[in-house]
């Protein structure tokens, strides 16, 4: 294989300099003002080892990348008992469909379309404070990044709320069918919160990491989570994690990964490395445009993929 | 990693007799009769080594596993152009469903459900003859099973023939929509035949080593196909592989694998060993209700995982 | 045709008897907690003449009944931009589905389905406060049933708003799309007390008169709205006053009719007589078991039906 | 009210000449190449007086206008029993739409939508050859039009059979749910023959003429049918006869009305008059564009309305 140093600076050069960038997501200001022509990639290895290019130390709103670290904590609060509030399969529909609640009586497809991903911050609210259960997330990420310096972003969060509406249906919508446990309002201020998290490229990179390790923490060995748990939210990143691009991201990448309309993706090359990859414009169904092909040039170049085991 | 042998052993016994079965598919009768009581397995390792139990050398309509093989071939004839008549997303749906085919004016979503097989075979029967198709399909079936007997089940086709209204009206529905180039009766001709292929697990164990190898042929060292298409139909069967089950084979079970009504599931552990699991009884959702249970068994006392780089 | 007074008798005797009564509503307390035994009936000729029978001067919450005149109201106010914001067709749907309104990006089919009613309160919210918008409904309704002592029920209002969480859901969602000009509280808040009026049978038989007389007030002559609004009123009435049932409806008692989860129909025989009947169980597609079924006799032994003009 | 001929010759003058004339059907070669240019229209009063103007003595293909008087004979068949096959509801979906089949496990929303229509076929097919069925139809037509030479134009039923794959993907999957006594192709052959009759507007307005009478015979005073399944024919019309835009219908025109993709519209005021008009155009639901805005033109000019007793 090229040297990882090597691979991220062709691709931070290549993709940082393109054209077509596709569209910064523009629902609230704070999103529609970030500058377009940004692009960042990091790469942590099983080992510890960092690769990073481009602008990968600047932090952005990871939005739903959120939602594979709530998973992970609602996994080990639950177990399989979550499951009966929430699928496990691809959903077939945009990320915030409300066609599909409605068929399935307020059980959403998945943990990580809004609607899903509403439930699971439902469950970490239960019995806890909003400010715990922010708490929860934010510690919880300070701690796999090893970076105390993760923080929400309020004018963000703030700035979802005012503009929410369709969480605001979703939510109502399955508290309509009885399976939100707090009020709509109380459960969405803590998920557009835990949305607002701002990281870097560099920080989500080693906050990936212990999925590329089984669950393990890399620096200390302990276990982050099982080894279960940390397969089946890889699992549940390859099947669900790009929304309807779910089949054409497994398809061209080949790696279990998570996206944001934030712009950023984080992808698991189990056994290999965490990456982290940034670029603010969208494609039309909400995935960053140029993560997504960055990420398919670095699965190309390394032979990273969970459907082949020769590394070039 | 305990002993392959052992392992197979231990599973047939257990699922060989397992009360709880599944319903067998009835539709037709052909396979409404097959017992109940029989469940086989065989693997065969990357290097060719084969461990087999139960009812392992007795063969069954593969039914929807056809598929694969078919998607491989018309790849190979295709390329990237065959994603312009089928998607590659998951579906949401029954594998049988027409909804979709409506709201995607006549592009099925995968090649897995029956919509886009069909639509597969179309590709593969244009240029040629239904006996020239069926031939293509079942030869590279013995060649890469390297077994000539396999042959189509004629009894079970023109069954499937009588009694297919619902193929028959997506093959019409795709037709009206202009992506079928053929007569909805001659391309579902070599669609039933393809689908009424019989094996046994050891053949299609053989049959699949090739998808864990990158697409090389185990015995020679040639490519069968390339490893782009191998890594491809992989990402096909973890994403779609298993219908509208298809995220919670991903969770549980961790491989790519294909299930046909005939009871049959064929999984890739890349690297590792292909696997094909028998049991006729049937789930809520059409897959083998206890090849299903026996495969999370397997890759649990294996380890093998595409989520997960650790053997045990 | 047979004596009026004699027809009203007789279906008040033999409804408020039944055995088999529906459902009563129990989403909020206020209307689970009504005596499904009762049963009450009027009609209003075009002449004037009452002939009432049964629970016929009990007050009950007129619920969806109250969209016949908030869109009477808002077709005089906007005329047929209204159409802009909501459609005129018959849904297919359950009356506070959320699927429609997402395949027609927010617009509701008809104003007799909940989200279109939504739509229609809030054109009347409007460049007024809500308690404004509520006077002007309750005016009109004091003003067409000739009876200033119609009130809404605000512990029904009260309570509506605390269950209400799929009608925010809906709300929410069409602001979502940007055809509410109102925050979804405030047009809620007017809606859930529209809803929340309470009449009797008599009150409403008197309030539909309009409706039978082309627009006129039957009293003075003067034009309560134009022949044209009144005709069309009718026309939604006729194919989209029962939700999912409308058809049915038409089919069975041929008059535009229009029903409430209270258990209320206010139905129009145009040129002869308003007719409203009560009887609080629902059947399964949420309009009143015993009123549906009284009004079809009445309908039979009066030979009232926009589908003929031969009177017997 | 103003002379009928006075009324029917300025509407033919008018629209005979508007340049927007809609879209003619080119779904098969018969209608693609009839002449846009066309418009006709009659009416037939209760008492039998005939208006026409324009194109009203050429045939034109009568298409799902065949639908009313199929429905006619099945309901005389088979009475409410007819129900359990297809159901009475507006559809809320286009003509020829899949999706509610399956939704409704293979049971069609009405009559009047194409899945409805070909189950109400197989009705009057079960038990006789398809020879005898569409004579039996042809028989009818030729009776309440006092015309014997209606005929088929079997050059335009070829034409369905072989461009008819929607409507094959439709029988299919009605016969897939068990909700078709016949094979799919005898049933589509009937129908296919039906929807190919050829008739004026002068013919159509005779056919129509017993609708108007609440079932009687015009000439002879015997009944055609019911005066109950007049009505009930009436009321499918209104609620169901202009697929998605049968709500704009009724609020528009007023009137019970049933279009085909021939361009002609049969309408009927019950009491007063049957109505056909015709221009080859549709609009983008499938409605005769021109047909549609005439109708809503004399019935503004009549005062003729369902929702109305004022004549002017």
């Amino acid at each position: 294989m090229e040297d990882l140093q090597t691979i991220v600076n062709d691709i931070a050069k290549k993709y940082g300099s393109k054209d077509e960038r596709g569209t910064v997501a523009d629902y609230i200001p704070q999103l529609a003002c970030v500058d377009p022509n940004q692009f960042g990639i990091s790469i942590v290895t099983s080992e510890g080892q960092e690769y990073s290019a481009g602008d990968a130390e600047v932090p952005f709103s990871i939005q739903s990348i959120s939602k594979v670290f709530a998973l992970t904590l609602a996994l080990q609060q639950e177990g399989a008992e979550l499951w009966e509030r929430v699928g496990r399969e691809p959903s077939g529909d945009p990320f915030n469909s409300i066609v599909q609640l409605e068929h399935d009586h307020g059980v959403p497809r998945n943990p990580f379309i809004n609607a899903g991903a509403i439930v699971v911050t439902d469950v970490l609210l239960t019995g806890s404070t909003s400010v715990e259960a922010n708490a929860r997330l934010l510690n919880f990420l300070r701690m796999v990044s090893e970076d105390e310096n993760i923080d929400i972003d309020l004018a963000v969060a703030e700035s979802e709320t005012e503009h929410g509406y369709r969480n605001f249906a979703l939510a109502n919508f399955i508290r309509a069918y009885g399976n939100l446990n707090n009020e709509p309002a109380d459960t969405l201020d803590v998920y557009f919160k835990n949305c607002s998290i701002a990281m870097s490229c560099q920080q989500l990179a080693h906050a990936g990491r212990f999925l590329v390790l089984d669950g393990q923490n890399g620096l200390t060995g302990d276990a982050i989570t099982s080894s279960r748990t940390a397969r089946r939210v890889n699992a549940m990143m390859l099947t669900c994690g790009h929304y309807d691009g779910s089949g054409e991201f497994a398809y061209r990448v080949g790696l279990p990964g998570k996206s944001g309309v934030g712009g950023g993706i984080l992808c698991v090359a189990p056994g290999f490395a965490s990456i982290a990859c940034w670029s603010p414009g969208l494609n039309a169904i909400g995935n960053s445009h140029l993560a997504t092909k960055a990420l398919e040039e670095l699965a190309a170049r390394t032979g990273w993929s969970v459907f082949s085991n020769s590394i070039k």
